[in-house]
């Protein structure tokens, strides 16, 4: 936690909060819900491509384990991910998405991964929107996946969610213009550097309230805080392995951290 | 003006309101502001580096012929204008602009930019917020130059403005992670296909209101006029020399449309 600068007034211009998704929001573990999501893609793709199936990425996907999935690095993973969804339309994958979240079930809690959202968490928006706020949501994850459910569980709406994007593609289907998702990241990951250039690119504004909980926050938790008005940074530490999962601040994607 | 399907129920989340910036809200004759604003800061550069003022098209810019400056082809105007400004931090940026804003005027009306905002299209913006609309300004210039004024002169929040981006940096600077300005675009210029992707990049739904008045919006009003839902895209005529100008839906950057 850091503050810096004096209390003096802020303009609601510069009511800027920005919130991490997993882990900060949701629940992370044992893994990140859009992992799920996108094994369930994924077995059901093997299934139908042999060649999609002998992938050694492909087949630790199928059998769940995103330990071994990972084990050549991310880039492997990062591919089969991109591809996973491509040829979609972004209303298709919005309904993809959307449907995943109505019937998967988390493996330990056995309820939806919508319901495993933190309720202080969820209170400390309701303050900060009470305060005058703008509050975005800033994920690592796919930004498409989470905006599915951003407005029902954040009360968040679409445009305000931040994220990783892949590039899309103009194509004509039965004379309507369609926005088709193609197997390429739009720059890098949402994780680290991008953060902050990425909320400036979206928002257009230094936020003065940050959360997040792994190395893939720090740059934008240290713009938040080293602007020049007051602010404020928080670090969400998982530490109770009874009511949820012990790890501190460790992440998949930067493990060492 | 075209409309499409029957006049059933829209939820709220999907009433998203799409608007081009000049020639549509602004005034954009006898060329883009942000142009004026580029050739102020030119000459300025050129002033202090021999090299930069023997380039043809910065010797064209400095003489505030426009029409010369384009005579090579837009790629080596857009070389200059996206050099123009890199190295600022965003904030630094922001700050020219507005400054420029204060102070500029436009040649014909003597007037500052800000106000040739076209009357009607504010009660058109103040009707659809009425309505229950979110509107976004979707420009084929510089998002950053937009948002510098888009609150004042449109009550449009900078986050709700997309357009054209450059590549940021993460530097630090007195210890404080600043955002610098790269002398390269993210993508393409937001004009054409783009506009549809940005707008899915950024606003994450399909808008059922659109308002453009030149060749590249045409993706953009097909975009918002061929989804599932009743829509509205309109195109600004100018026609009217006597009070604006008269020169139908022709562009600079696109001038055989």
């Amino acid at each position: 936690m850091s503050t810096s600068g004096s209390p003096t007034f802020v303009p609601p211009a510069a009511r800027i909060a920005v919130f991490d998704n997993d882990g900060t929001l949701w629940c992370e573990r044992p893994t990140y819900p859009q992992a799920f999501f996108i094994m369930e893609r994924v077995r059901e793709l093997a299934a139908a491509d042999p060649e999609l199936a002998a992938l050694p990425v492909v087949q630790a996907l199928v059998r769940g384990d995103l330990r071994a999935a990972t084990a050549g690095g991310l880039e492997p993973l990062g591919e089969i991910v991109t591809r996973a969804h491509a040829g979609l339309t972004v209303e298709e994958f919005a309904e993809a998405a959307s449907a995943w979240f109505g019937r998967a079930v988390h493996p330990r809690f056995g309820v939806g991964f919508g319901r495993l959202v933190y309720l202080p968490m969820l209170e400390l928006l309701d303050l900060l929107r009470a305060s005058g706020f703008r509050v975005f949501v800033v994920t690592g994850g796919g930004v498409e996946f989470v905006r599915a459910v951003s407005r029902e569980l954040y009360g968040i709406p679409p445009d305000d969610v931040v994220g990783t994007s892949v590039e899309l593609e103009v194509e004509r289907r039965d004379g309507r213009l369609v926005l088709v998702r193609r197997a390429t990241l739009i720059g890098r990951s949402n994780e680290g550097e991008p953060k902050p250039m990425n909320i400036q690119a979206h928002v257009g504004q230094r936020p003065i309230f940050a959360a997040g909980n792994s190395a893939g926050d720090r740059e934008m938790l240290e713009y938040a805080s080293t602007g020049p008005l007051p602010s404020l940074s928080i670090v969400i530490d998982h530490d109770d392995d009874e009511r949820e999962y012990a790890y501190g601040s460790a992440s998949f994607t930067d493990p060492g951290a």
